[in-house]
């Protein structure tokens, strides 16, 4: 077929190309396929096939144990950047392992526990080369507000500190399962812009927290909502400590102005990543008496390891990561830690720290079990001050102000699911947040399917292309024919919005039409090539949208359906009321064809076929 | 430009049809339109639009109460169609009200009253004109269940009687201020499926609550659950009446014969209508003592009204029949009725009867009055038996077995939902059925957009056409270019799984071209026209992906990228890290420019711009 007859095709010339029925396929074997991709998307055991079983035996091995696999090609040179960054996030682990344990109203001693014992286990069987393991602020600050529900901690520290072992290690079973579960997706339910507010939300409501330390307050409220916080801050003026919040502005100064320097240079990392520890030396040096809190969350470990994997182009595995992290968590509830995940900041030092394995994670341990054995006794002259300015610095990095920027600049409703997500932690709590925000993001994914939109295609200048005229503003409209492009699954859930908007694209059309005197409407090509599946609510809809067209005369046509669409088309034989003769490959096809009708000016599809067939 | 240079196009020669980026347009414009197509898709305002003020007032009031479009064209032609329609569905309400009214455990005479006032109300107030207005099995089962968990109907009568009132007092409220907000829509997110199989199941479970009647039992189990059931009747096998179980059977036999004949021959219409009311006149002669039970739902009205309205071709309007229908209960609650709606099979047997308006509920309001004043002794002796069956020839008609089995052969999906709310209503309860069919409903809804169709795309044989090789089994691949489809909107929920999708095609390819010797993959084209929206999740998916894609030496090509995802791309800066001269506007186009580089052998493609522009 040459390109001549290519913009007017007559209908048998198409034959050639009509739209394919896919051939049948068994309903066990599409099902296998659509449980695959579910839930082994990643396709795990790829790398297992065509092997022998030794072989098979040391990939499963190194599978769930990649210390193995990294370990026999590890070098001294890995291991001197390894020493060094280890060390680095050992000084930063020390004083915020502190700090967050206060804040789960846990013995800081806990805090230093869990940067010993999990790292340890993480480097076994972690696929993340840079995240550093240990407590963050989300978790521990969680830790508090549901165990705090149940057991007063001053009260009953015994019993408080039995049921936060106990939770750790449930959550460690839960990650495990889900992991060994495939149901690592779960996550994915969770959007940047909810995880933004999220983390802002939360570290808000940390540096709330911090303000007891800062001001010296004896008294505090349990809530941890702002209305709250600000109510119990402000009922007490003539409590604060004028002299407590001055040294808290000097250290939170001190440690802001590092973490400017090593953000204006990346180089200078150290300095940022040693200012807590020298904060907390310096402050022990002023010997006042100790105290602290806490923080971090189990999502954040995950598309944290996600990031730094981007850069060095490495894959990571998120069912393989919540394995390890559970754990991790297991073993760690068995040996006085409490939650621990790959908190964001820390991991970012690493990274920049020049780590090049999970072995500075060892590293880390080993210096964290040194400060245990030997350098205890220093931290009990720790000011509660000190730890508050070391945590609210380290809750200010969460607070991304540009990322919501950014989401308002690109796309609103995200926009609008991240102030929920940081409006619910700061007002309400942060379970109520996480909900708001997820509950909104899914409800976006419903709207995109109840209220799909549909556009009218125009075609561009100079070709066999048909587009939305609101894209393309110098498309020009074909006489006597509409042209829809339904942009989502036809689904019940818009099936019956999708009958009325097509009626009203066509009254409108029709009345366009009337009102400047030009051809009367004769053709409605639906394109349907975004139309990604159907149901039978959908198929319903379409045999009552064809029923309508052909009372009101107007002949619709399809052009370019899916597999999916065409195969249960062909199963609901609504192929067959709508005739294949109006099924086409392309809307410029399509088009071809009607115009083709409309010259010849006969209505019947198959008589039509017969004349050129004659005329050729 | 002619068709020669259409396959093989240079890259400058595409400049005159670049990808638009649409005209910037102000948040609170797309706002406004958003917010129409979901609240207003069937833009209700239109026909007051442009018209003098005197007009909008006459057409509002027509649009509340539409007897004042109708009426004055009202006819005697319309009137005899009318009332023969209007007396044989009263022959049908009359039973049917006393035994739905019995199984709401309310007085029989109640079920009469509520064919009375809410038809009048109807008639003036609603757009469907083959609507019959009734009391429903399944409104009627629920009335009991749930009021049964407060008040027990025979030890506390007068409070039971008020709470019903109240019931529908605020089922009308409820259902006026759905309509008012045009909140009809969340109907559509019952699916045809999910509506199947829970009026089958509801149907089982009034069938199974005859067999009290039927079997004459004096003790019955409160549940509705077929376990429940079905171990009270098989518990008390000596307390069975054998006389009349023969009678009921007798009846029920009667009963279907007369359907099946209806059903046979459409115009012995009244033959099955007028069995119901026969059977009761022949069962009272027969001097039983009177007993009975009830039925029907909301969701079966509006869902009646729309098929009988594609039959003839006029338009329902969601949102204006629940407010018919809400102040319908409204009135009715205050005139002695219980919750009433449009049963489909009354309906369906009034379309049958040749009804022309809403007249012919007044024509059936009328005649149940003429009952209610002077046949009410009658009722007086019509056994329970009789009723019982009455019920279940009504029920046997909801069972759709043949939907069922169309569902399995089209979608095994829909299957799915149908059998889950038919099992959930059976086994569990009608609550617990219907929010499992829903949530498993949206739960497909949400697995579309999580786990999107991936498809590899190949040539058309002598066409510039690109197509899923899977349903084109004659396409041919393009050397050196991996062409890969996109089936959803780029949302958080399957960011994630994209990219590693993405991975594992370009993985697989470069596999398959490894083994065969074939030339290595250069270019990546992603078609973007199925891709209806991006989130930002989205956006960073791709960022990643086309540095994954610049570290492998491939390039990235976006072909057909719509409004929206253009729109946002641009605004994330994204078009310009991918460079806008990657960006076409069909697959066509984007392999012809990549087989016009690799056959070029320049990677550079803004040099090669030059260059072929030097050529010309």
């Amino acid at each position: 077929m040459g390109s001549a007859d290519y913009v007017f095709p007559s209908p048998n010339a198409e034959c050639a190309r009509r739209v394919a029925i896919p051939p049948p396929q068994p309903f066990v074997e599409s099902l296998k396929y659509n449980l695959k991709e579910t839930f082994f998307p990643d396709d795990p055991l790829r790398q297992f096939k065509n092997q022998p079983t030794s072989r098979r035996f040391v990939l499963g091995i190194k599978y769930f144990l990649p210390i193995f696999d990294w370990a026999p090609s590890y070098t001294f040179e890995f291991l001197r950047s390894d020493f060094i960054a280890g060390i680095t996030i050992a000084s930063l682990a020390i004083p915020q392992g502190i700090s967050y344990a206060k804040l789960a109203n846990l013995p800081p001693i806990l805090g230093l526990y869990s940067s010993f014992i999990p790292p340890l286990v993480y480097a076994m069987m972690g696929s993340s080369r840079d995240l550093a393991v240990g407590t963050v602020a989300v978790a521990s600050l969680l830790t508090a507000s549901m165990l705090g529900n149940e057991v007063n901690a001053n009260e009953n520290p015994k019993l408080y500190l039995h049921l936060a072992f106990t939770a750790t290690f449930f959550a460690g079973v839960f990650q495990a399962s889900l992991g060994l579960l495939r149901l690592g997706f779960l996550v994915d339910f969770l959007s940047h812009a909810t995880i933004i507010g999220f983390m802002a939300g939360a570290a808000t409501v940390v540096i709330l927290q911090q303000l007891k330390g800062i001001l010296g307050l004896d008294h505090f409220t349990h809530s941890t909502d702002l209305v709250s916080v600000l109510r119990s801050v402000f009922s007490q003026t003539h409590q604060w400590r004028w002299e407590s919040a001055i040294l808290g502005f000097c250290f939170l100064f001190f440690l802001l102005i590092t973490r400017y320097i090593s953000k204006r240079k990346p180089r200078f990392f150290w300095v940022s990543a040693m200012a807590p520890l020298t904060s907390v030396i310096l402050g022990s040096i002023l010997v006042y008496l100790t105290h602290a809190e806490k923080h971090g969350v189990q999502v954040e470990g995950i598309a944290v390891g996600r990031s730094f994997a981007m850069f060095k182009n490495y894959h990571i595995d998120g069912n393989k990561e919540m394995i390890a992290f559970g754990t991790m968590n297991i073993v760690g509830s068995c040996t006085s830690c409490y939650l621990t995940t790959g908190p964001f900041s820390r991991s970012a030092v690493n990274f920049n720290a020049g780590c090049k394995t999970a072995v500075s994670n060892i590293v880390m341990a080993v210096a964290v079990m040194v400060t245990l054995l030997f350098l205890t006794p220093l931290f009990h002259y720790t000011p509660l001050v000190v730890l508050s300015s070391i945590i609210i610095s380290a809750m200010l990095g969460l607070i991304d102000y540009e990322a919501a920027i950014h989401l308002w600049t690109v796309d609103k409703f995200d926009f609008i699911v991240c102030i929920s997500a940081y409006a619910g932690v700061v007002f309400c709590s942060v379970e109520i947040g996480l909900v708001v925000a997820v509950a909104i993001s899914l409800l976006r994914v419903l709207l995109f399917v109840a209220r799909p939109k549909t556009f009218i295609l125009g075609n561009i200048p100079n070709s066999m292309i048909y587009r939305n005229v609101e894209q393309y503003t110098n498309t020009s409209s074909v006489p006597g024919v509409l042209i829809l492009e339904i942009d989502a699954p036809i689904y019940f859930a818009n099936a019956s919005y999708l009958r009325e908007r097509i009626a009203r694209w066509v009254d409108e059309e029709e009345d366009k039409l009337k009102s400047s005197g030009e051809t009367s409407l004769q053709y409605v090509i639906l394109d349907m090539g975004a139309v990604g599946n159907i149901d039978t609510s959908g198929i319903s809809m379409l045999e009552e949208v064809k029923k309508v067209m052909d009372r009101r005369e107007l002949q619709l046509v399809l052009a370019n359906p899916g597999a999916e669409v065409t195969k249960k088309l062909n199963k609901s034989k609504l192929i067959e009321k709508i005739g294949q003769e109006w099924m086409y490959l392309t809307v410029g096809e399509a088009v071809g064809a009607c115009n083709f009708m409309l010259h010849t000016r006969k209505p019947d599809p198959l008589k039509e076929e017969s004349e050129a067939y004659n005329k050729v």
